[in-house]
């Protein structure tokens, strides 16, 4: 039974305590940060704070179709002063996965992916070579010479070891098929995130997760996630970055995804705010997903502990 | 326990006494009859002698990218004559779901499709008024003024009040989303069939299941299936033929389908062929989804019984 998550808006004490517990803070961007190209007010003095007293702060999104350099763009248009080694993204995550851990053999070390060019910059940064993604070649209907193509191999690529599956804004029936049948031929099936919705435009569309599923169908396989609340991103931050888990805090407004990213990853504390898709109401549901240690109305309630 | 399924195959007074028990046959088409456009030899013979013996024969197919009409064209080109009384496709079995079932009130009476010509052909021959299919204005990659008209409203048709979903080789991001939303509305979730995969050109695509379940991962919904197995199906050919359940026999070569439509239907039998996916060894498994009560290796083995 976990501890009721402590209350820390307007408890100057409280905040102290809580900052002074953590080296580290993981952020999630859209619904902490941010609602869109919204930055919340005070967000970005919170994290001016936090640096101030010594603090790293580093950007973890399941946002696959931005690139870490599209991060650091958005950051500092909205006065968040970052550079590339302060953002964590699923699509990066993924390609470190595929790079390091996973070691795809020589001849059979292509990616092929269903995603946007967030996805294939990250790949581009650690070597990995694809196919598919934005190329123009498979933005278009099928046609009878593709499902004869697919079907007797004469139309895939023999080097792909790999189905990477992000969120595509261009999914269609050519890039699905041919998913399915490099799945069905012994690739590996790898996803960003799993995440079913995506937040745009101050409405829910359709996430990675969703994007994903007809592979998943199709083929009666899992693909392994890369993103949270996979532990995979959790160990390749920790990694990266050298942290101490129980100096380090995670910060979010989705249960499924951030607090559970950070309770299974044994972090010091998640800090849930009520400024995206999740409400308190949520974790206090008797079969909540994931109860938080810490919670705040908004972000910005931190710089209260000056 | 189901007892053991009876070997029909060159055993004569066999073959005469399970022919002489029903006076319906329904049969699936892919992998009964044919595989893609080639006729199984021997099988526009044995329709002819069933026929000859009085029995009637209803082709129940869930291909919802294809009309009755579609069909009684195929069947006819294929040597076995038939008129459009003779078929029931998923795409039918939708549209007599919601024309004499749902009802849906007035204003709220449209159906936003995803899917191919077969499902609006189908609607049409019904009176139910839809959106989307094949309309143009659905296959073309979604905007920043998508996103907005769709979160607002402004985009979305008022009188949707039921989202119809079948195999759909132009899926893409905007149908998707408008489907997303309209079920977030409140439409009522529709499926054809829910078939995760469809045989095409000798292999295995993605069927209708997996064109429809990014909306079931989005939504949280699951749709009320209206083709094999489901029961709605069943209960609209009785209706439609008037059969009796103990003297009709389902044939079929999927499991998960076919005889498992057959035996919840509690028809006077089933029957297995070994022309299509599923094999004898997939109902000898223990966990197996279905066992048929007869099976043949192939169709045409009924005509041994004349």
């Amino acid at each position: 039974m976990a501890a009721e998550p402590k209350y820390l808006t307007g408890d100057k004490a409280a905040l102290n305590e809580f900052i002074d517990k953590f080296d580290t803070f993981l952020f999630d961007c859209d619904g902490v940060l941010w609602s869109g190209d919204h930055v919340y007010e005070g967000v970005p003095e919170t994290l001016q704070l936090l640096r101030s007293k010594g603090k790293r702060t580093v950007f973890v999104t399941n946002n696959s179709t931005k690139s870490r350099d599209d991060y650091v763009q958005k950051l500092n248009s909205l006065n968040i002063p970052s550079d590339v080694d302060d953002v964590f993204g699923s699509s990066y995550s993924a390609a470190v996965y595929i790079s390091r851990i996973l070691k795809l053999p020589a001849g059979k070390n292509k990616v092929f992916v269903i995603g946007e060019a967030g996805v294939e910059k990250e790949l581009a940064s650690e070597g990995v070579p694809f196919v598919g993604g934005t190329d123009e070649n498979f933005r278009r209907d099928i046609t009878h010479a593709d499902f004869q193509g697919i079907v007797d191999g004469s139309l895939l690529d023999p080097e792909v070891g790999a189905v990477l599956c992000g969120l595509d804004f261009h999914i269609n029936y050519l890039k699905l098929a041919h998913g399915m049948h490099y799945l069905r031929r012994g690739a590996i099936f790898l996803a960003t995130n799993i995440d079913s919705t995506f937040p745009l435009h101050h409405g829910l569309f359709l996430g990675a997760g969703s994007v994903m599923v007809p592979l998943a169908n199709a083929s009666g396989q899992k693909p392994v996630e890369l993103g949270k609340p996979s532990q995979a991103m959790m160990d390749a931050i920790e990694g990266k970055f050298q942290l101490d888990r129980s100096k380090t805090c995670m910060i979010g407004d989705r249960l499924n995804t951030d607090i559970k990213f950070g309770i299974e990853g044994k972090l010091g504390g998640t800090l849930h705010v009520q400024t995206g898709v999740d409400k308190k109401e949520d974790w206090q549901k008797k079969d909540a997903i994931a109860v938080p240690s810490f919670y705040v109305d908004k972000l910005s309630d931190l710089r209260h502990a000056a």
